[in-house]
């Protein structure tokens, strides 16, 4: 299908219109080809200027990717760490902001598991000048946003994450504050140029040569996604968000009941769970035997935390199968690679069966 | 598939030593998550610093794009236009030389069917401090280079155009003295980060998410290509541009025979033709009829020529039954949409079938 078409422009405003629902917002929404780092280029490169300050929230892999945008863009950035695994103080947050021009931060930290408290961090930032861009590439789709309502003048999602398409695609929605910001931001901008991309995307056209394939796998995605809300896109990606909080309470769940230790205990995200490794066990051993015995892909820490533990996904296409699956496999995974540590074989999926009974039942309650 | 998995890793790195190959090179070659204008983008900010003096050669549409990202980047932007359809003379390309850091050029220029002198412009490049950038997006596949040889310091290519898979993936091939350059460049730069990207790619990894079934798709079509080769990718390559020759041969003497004038005629391309519509006519109309009553996309003419031109593509897929097709169907929409204009019914397939036949006796002769 070539991307100058009718038929194209029908999909892909079909598609813009749909991701608007997705995400909750009134705002513009853009697509960009591009993985998600690229739309995080885009909200550093259209919202400032050199020198300009700038809040950064890092507590992961992730954050320091906001980090070292904004310092390749020459910004001054005041940066608020945490240990990975944890999150932020809201009012470690608000000591940082006079003077900020933007906050960058994650959703959901996808190298720990944890999550952030936006709707916290959105409130410190009400009647300030200081616009807030978040994030979501593994938070939409698996946690609840409301965008105009608390202010969210930039939301980034991708493509491979809750929507289960491959990667390559990467979306953002956008403010009016912010396209007023765009006016006066002076970094040299042009294959993510917003602005241009708007002009040519309210007509169903792309700036540049789009994804064309990937565009049509998202319009399937979200299609997919409403048949799961009958028909109704709100209720299908309210479906998501609880499959995914529903996946994300299972695996936990199993792993506590293997004497297991989460990463991120005490704001665990709903997209992916961090787990440690048993003292003296290299993470990698785990994923590796996974991968060998079981074919089933869990990932690895990254950066400081590479071995150190590993991570199971539960977002998009993933269910009570897959939860009660890998938590079956660690246990047979612990045997042989973690003999040293005690655990009754059983007792993690039983642990994973009354979660979701008891969510079950909740959601029968209600 | 995930991509941090040694399975990725084996399809990557092969894929990037079939790129090597296809594009005739013994410099790295870096695959990027953006479509071609984001490779365009990654040489400016790669190779430049604010305020250097820069030479654009534009002749249409792809030429204003490396005007426009110049001067989007703080260039100074030394411009030497022609008019659309046309190519550039070499003498007028030496006058502007003097100072500059960096030379932008088209190998093709998709808006008008052109093909520029690459061989030409590296000549008189060769000894001087101003790197050459070729975006080859449409020229790869269509027509030879040779990169070493010449000196091209960065060569662009796409995945939608002669290596046939959806749009969404842009490669580039750059040179000992490109990656040089960039130690002392100065321009803001993060998803498009050369050097980041090559410590990745080494080892078989992004710096950032990879469009998976993009690159699945481009390892593929390398395979397809090899198997046109009997096994051998560069007899494979070579193949394709002798097909795209022979079938841009056989569009342009379809349409001479059919009384319409070339676009481009004294320089013409072999990936794509483009072709005036006949005095009075709106190409626009022969673009409708051409998909409504064939299917068959023709595109129409960009920016100044929308409406007065129509070009046919024919790179990487197409072939002997696509070029008599088009031509054949060409003789139908100009009864319906330029009844005043005279040409003999079957004059355009015939001369197409007239070429073919040259082009074969050619072949057996060498």
């Amino acid at each position: 299908m070539h991307h100058r078409t009718a038929e194209f422009r029908e999909i892909f405003s079909r598609t813009l219109a749909d991701l608007k629902i997705f995400i909750g917002t009134q705002n513009d929404v853009l697509l960009l080809a591009s993985s998600g780092t690229g739309a995080m280029e885009a909200a550093v490169s259209n919202l400032t200027s050199p020198g300009e300050k700038v809040v950064v929230l890092s507590a992961g892999k992730f954050g320091e990717r906001w980090r070292d945008l904004a310092k390749a863009f020459g910004l001054q950035v005041e940066l608020l760490t945490v240990p990975y695994g944890e999150t932020f103080d809201l009012g470690e947050v608000k000591a940082k902001l006079d003077g900020a021009r933007v906050l960058f931060m994650q959703a959901t930290e996808t190298s720990t598991g944890a999550r952030h408290d936006v709707k916290g961090v959105a409130a410190l930032l009400k009647g300030t000048d200081t616009l807030l861009v978040v994030d979501a590439i593994t938070g939409l789709g698996t946690t609840d946003f409301d965008v105009d309502g608390w202010g969210i003048d930039i939301l980034i999602g991708g493509s491979q994450k809750a929507v289960m398409i491959p990667p390559g695609l990467a979306y953002l929605s956008v403010s009016e504050r912010a396209w007023q910001r765009m006016e006066e931001a002076k970094q040299p901008r042009y294959y993510f140029d917003l602005r241009k991309e708007r002009k040519s995307q309210v007509k169903g056209e792309t700036a540049f040569t789009p994804a064309v394939a990937l565009v049509c796998g998202l319009a399937a995605a979200l299609d997919f996604i409403r048949r799961g809300g009958n028909g109704n896109l709100v209720d299908g990606r309210d479906a998501l968000i609880h499959n995914a909080e529903t996946s994300a309470a299972m695996v936990r769940a199993g792993a506590n009941a293997l004497g297991l230790k989460l990463f991120a205990p005490t704001c665990p995200a709903a997209a992916v769970t961090a787990i440690l490794a048993p003292a003296g066990v290299d993470s990698s051993a785990i994923v590796k035997e996974f991968r060998e015995r079981f074919a089933m892909v869990v990932a690895n820490g990254q950066g400081e935390m590479k071995g150190k533990l590993f991570r199971i996904a539960h977002l998009g296409y993933y269910d009570y199968l897959d939860a009660i699956g890998v938590i079956g496999a660690l246990e047979h995974v612990l045997q042989k690679v973690a003999p040293s540590h005690n655990f009754e074989i059983g007792a993690g999926v039983r642990a994973v069966q009354e979660t979701f009974a008891e969510q079950f039942a909740e959601a029968v309650r209600v």
